[in-house]
């Protein structure tokens, strides 16, 4: 089975903090002695330091061909290694929702195709509060080492459902209650003038097709973020996905049911 | 002086339409065949065969080894060459927005150091209808190929002011009666709860410190886009940035004077 290396501080944090299982972290030898410097300094290299003594996790000092297969990334002289990242089921994941009494705020990712894209989303959705990232099971390798840095470790605090049909995934969610939003440049209703209380999936397409049309066909909702410019006419889609589930979360802290 | 090369077909039409002068496109041999083609096929390179038959602007078609100081860029097998990006200063500027009547929607970059970032943010701008960004000097190293390429050509739709002092820049929007709004996650007001009728310029930070102290101190408002999680409380920087610039849009469509 193949492993995934998670570089860099706050990843490793997360990593932790969410009880994967960790046994070893790695640090540069030559960035030791900085390490012991940052360990009195940084908040973040204290915090991971006092977290893996808490959690009795080895820290092992290595010589730089160690960091081979990162060695180009932004790895801050740290890295572990952990065998996969937990994935879900929709079906057997909202009837949990429900039974918390949350009321169920879900993306679908329709073939992101750009790692920093899916990790920058995953991030604005843990952050917004997203209760789940339904992404189609053959667009699985975006979830790699270079999402969970760009996602600053947010991929750990998030339950991401691996789904064979998204169309299949969509009618169970219909079928639950919940409005299916699409967005798409097509559309002529602004991403705020729809109502976001009640339980909401959002779909959010390919950076360079958008959603699929056979999604947006049994959508709910179709809105747009519209443009002044008329040729620059589509925001970079982790943009657009800040955009509107910031808006979610703006009805659902200011509006009423 | 050192050239810009401008890449991709979408950079290549905007730099075009905006008038600058190109005097020379380069398409790569082998795929001259499939240019033809999909010259019938998409519109985009439709758009740009026609727009330099327009202007008279030469296609010549080169070998691979043109293409090596972008063979790692995404140049969909076209660039050309610009001697620079036009910039602007802010105290030029802003009094031709008074004379057209504009009520000015200003953004100080503060020291982003991520081109994909900038370019980002750029195109975000561009499409929210924001009327110039303020950067400092030092920081132009940002204004480059790579930061064209993922503004989508939006760097030739925007004045970009290069200012020596960013405080003093400050100083002049405030006596020019802009409100200044700096965005920090020490505030605990929520981006949606001030209001952005008025001449407004908002300051975004750098994607590690944030807004710089001095400038926070010298604002009008300070912001910020709260966490449902506590530990990954920070959006990045181009995500805050669309969060805003589209809040300011929406009060500026939906709500009155």
């Amino acid at each position: 089975m193949k492993k995934l290396i998670i570089y860099g501080i706050h990843p490793l944090i997360e990593a932790i903090t969410s009880d994967y299982n960790i046994k070893k972290i790695f640090i540069l030898k030559k960035l030791q002695k900085q390490f012991l410097y940052f360990n009195n300094k940084s908040n973040s290299y204290k915090k991971l330091i006092n977290l893996s003594k808490k959690k009795k996790i080895p820290i092992h000092s290595v010589s730089e061909h160690h960091f081979l297969p990162i060695k180009n990334k932004n790895h801050q002289g740290i890295f572990s290694i952990i065998s996969h990242i937990n994935t879900f089921k929709i079906k057997e994941l909202l009837p949990n929702l429900y039974k918390k009494k949350i009321n169920p705020f879900l993306i679908i990712l329709d073939n992101i195709t750009d790692v920093r894209n899916f990790g920058s989303i995953v991030r604005t959705s843990v952050c917004a509060g997203v209760n789940a990232i339904i992404v189609p099971n053959k667009n699985t390798a975006m979830i790699n080492s270079d999402s969970i840095k760009t996602s600053s470790g947010a991929l750990f605090k998030i339950p991401i459902c691996k789904e064979n049909s998204i169309i299949n995934s969509i009618k169970f969610l219909t079928n639950s209650g919940l409005k299916i939003v699409s967005t798409t440049i097509k559309s002529t209703v602004n991403w705020h003038n729809i109502n976001f209380l009640k339980p909401t999936a959002i779909i959010f397409g390919n950076e360079e097709k958008g959603v699929n049309e056979k999604y947006i066909e049994i959508s709910n909702k179709i809105i747009s973020i519209p443009s002044i410019h008329k040729n620059i006419s589509s925001l970079n889609v982790s943009v657009a996905c800040g955009i509107i589930l910031y808006e979610v979360f703006r009805q659902r802290k200011t509006l009423k049911n």
